[in-house]
């Protein structure tokens, strides 16, 4: 898996423009970000579906990296001071705080137009052909739009410092952090070529492993310390933010982990290949401590 | 040119997502920057080159609409307190003021993501193939990502305050509008499949009215009145900013504007059909007082 990620990282890189010292700024702004760590969840997972349904990671790569700078410039985006206001990231400073607002809010648009360019570029066509890479960049820009990640941004910002019911809390999730989770296990569908059935379970696990992610992220905030975390803990608290934990508690909440993650394991069995990469994949996901 | 317009703003409506009440917020904020008037002139020049090379509105409507998405998307980013600090734009409160800061930042990546599921909707797909739709995605997102409109942003916002020189400027105004307008003409050229030489011809008409269009801007902003302008005038002077005007005087500004329109006209007789439009747009630009 280190290879991979070294691998999604260079092909990253590789879709970022250079040379053009003019526009040094915005380019160094969404590098900082593209560069800044992450656990590259996302991109892993297209190339791990795309494996699975008989693709190859090589067609599926400029998909894995449109997905990662789109959720790259989110959190970009996300962390300026009119959203949640936040200074570190992964433990280091949130892009902003380095580049300033102006240069933050324009790496986040760049990025955001270069998972585009990326999903339609010349080596995403000649490897998927076009009909694949027009799948692929309305999926992607559906996933990632109002009525996707977007959205739930919303429902998240119009929910600060008010009790919300369970299912809006589910809701902001489901778009908020599902859509795109989603959407990378499709992309590595489509990058293959999945057939429906595929394409199902792929949903249904990406599903699972979604709202497991977010209930992990809301647990983390309790018991986790910054240190590990990268960035401050109890946050959530602090804001008087409604959390998965603050509605349901802590022991219902490692139950319904450990349930979402059994049946996201369970979605795989229609796959015919090797699914212990997702498999662990999952209870990767459940048992992190960051 | 009414009717057109009119149904340029019929079809932009279309294709914002509807009927989602917990995602109203950012709807809103879309909607009311996508219907703030404006002189829609990326999106007319879809739809005439288009026609001009043989294609039709319909099929050239999916580009008009998305390439007026990303436009108004960098009205409301450059708005932003952190970036331009507007309060006002076509004689409206802008986006920021009316949604809030994060409603406007979401609203315009809104609008951005928006665009590029327009151009590879099913509708732009059925009209124009999946090629073309992928031709024009990645011609849209290099024009309007850090190596186009987003660089030219960045340039402008490092030279606020500073006197820069006239290739600067010409570099800046390129990237930062001129990029866009290229890219409209091109984009109606796509969808009708332009030959070689009217590509050109296209490309060469966009870069004349482009940084004519520039040079006019600036030298409203020191020859109109707030009322007819819809916004501040003497807002460059009064930043120390650079212009056309203030490098180069009323009366060159002039002249080249004049140079610059019947170049953009001559560039038209590479066409066989009518180029009459094209021919008044270019002028009626030229002697636009808004």
């Amino acid at each position: 898996m280190e290879d991979q990620i070294r691998r999604i990282e260079e092909s990253l890189m590789s879709f970022v423009p250079k040379g053009n010292e003019s526009i040094e700024t915005v380019i160094k702004s969404m590098e900082y970000s593209l560069t800044a760590g992450g656990k590259r969840v996302r991109p892993v997972l297209v190339l791990e579906f795309a494996k699975l349904c008989g693709g190859n990671e090589e067609a599926a790569m400029p998909f894995a990296c449109a997905i990662e700078m789109i959720h790259t410039y989110s959190l970009i985006h996300d962390d300026l001071p009119c959203m949640d206001d936040d200074d570190m990231r992964r433990g280091k400073p949130t892009n902003h705080k380095v580049f300033g607002e102006a240069a933050a809010v324009l790496g986040g648009d760049g990025l955001l137009t270069l998972a585009f360019e990326t999903v339609l570029s010349e080596r995403a066509v000649s490897l998927n052909g076009t009909e694949k890479c027009v799948s692929a960049g309305r999926l992607l820009a559906s996933c990632a739009g109002a009525e996707g990640m977007i959205g739930g941004q919303i429902i998240d910002l119009e929910s600060e410092g008010k009790s919300i019911s369970v299912e809006r809390l589910r809701l902001m999730d489901k778009l908020k952090t599902g859509a795109l989770i989603r959407c990378a296990c499709l992309l590595g569908c489509i990058s293959a070529g999945a057939d429906e059935a595929q394409i199902k379970a792929a949903s249904e696990y990406a599903e699972c492993i979604g709202l497991a992610f977010q209930i992990v992220d809301d647990m983390l905030d309790v018991t986790s310390d910054e240190a590990t975390l990268g960035k401050p803990i109890g946050s959530d608290e602090g804001n008087n933010k409604s959390t998965y934990v603050s509605l349901l508690g802590l022991d219902r909440c490692r139950e319904l982990v450990s349930e979402l993650t059994d049946e996201a394991i369970s979605a795989l069995s229609v796959f015919g290949g090797d699914t212990d990469f997702l498999s662990s994949f999952a209870k990767a996901l459940r048992d992190r401590r960051s």
